[in-house]
């Protein structure tokens, strides 16, 4: 499939459609996932073009997971989370439905942390600024 | 948690015991794992000590997703699969095992692939080796 300029997460980096920011510096930008899987649910792109992982330039690579350390330390810090998984799919067949690349960082709390395994419904807007809030206070002091 | 350099991957960087092998560089060791939540299952893991992606040094990361993203392209390749799923867990609460960081690359097949959830069975190791003798054919054209 040839990479689509106009998909969701292109145009969040273009500035033309509002998501809610976490981080970002030349390469990458993390936001909140607004149908999150657990409370702190947030997303990692690299800024420049690629479909996914398979497709994507190494220097992309490197700078998304940076920030995904980044990100995931602050998650479990800002939110008191047990644990993080980070998670990543290629193609429609593993789940992908946006083909810009991403990462998914979900936190996971209690000892046998559970996830709402596919993610349909919109979080309130309020809670998803509230969790923002504190997991950029937590890149603030890191 | 303190990491222990003696967890069942740094022993198998050493060479103490043994994995099926898919690639090795300076930095990174890719094999297979031997229970697999789909055919083509494998690992990812740096060489240096680190027990998750939380507290592992930059270079190491980034090392670790350029090897991910070479073995997720010769598992799609060599096993023709549909999709690919790349998994990190960071914390018991998030499903670690192991406390040396790994990423999971996972093989999907089918317009709705799906995975065995929580590996329990050991596979055949016949079909392992078959599995990777692809896997390694697709590495070596890549």
């Amino acid at each position: 499939m040839a990479y689509d300029p106009d998909n969701l997460f292109a145009r969040m980096v273009r500035g033309e459609i509002p998501c809610i920011r976490l981080y970002e510096d030349a390469h990458t930008l993390a936001f909140m996932d607004i149908m999150p899987q657990s409370p702190g649910h947030c997303l990692v792109i690299p800024k420049v073009a690629g479909e996914n992982l398979l497709d994507s330039p190494a220097e992309s690579l490197a700078a998304a997971i940076a920030t995904v350390q980044r990100v995931a330390r602050a998650v479990q810090a800002g939110l008191g989370a047990s644990g993080v998984i980070v998670q990543q799919f290629n193609g429609p067949a593993a789940g992908q439905t946006v083909f810009h690349l991403h990462f998914h960082v979900l936190p996971v709390y209690g000892a046998g942390g559970s996830l709402r395994l596919h993610a349909r419904e919109k979080a309130d807007p309020a809670a998803l600024e509230q969790q923002a809030a504190k997991i950029r206070a937590a890149l603030a002091t890191a």
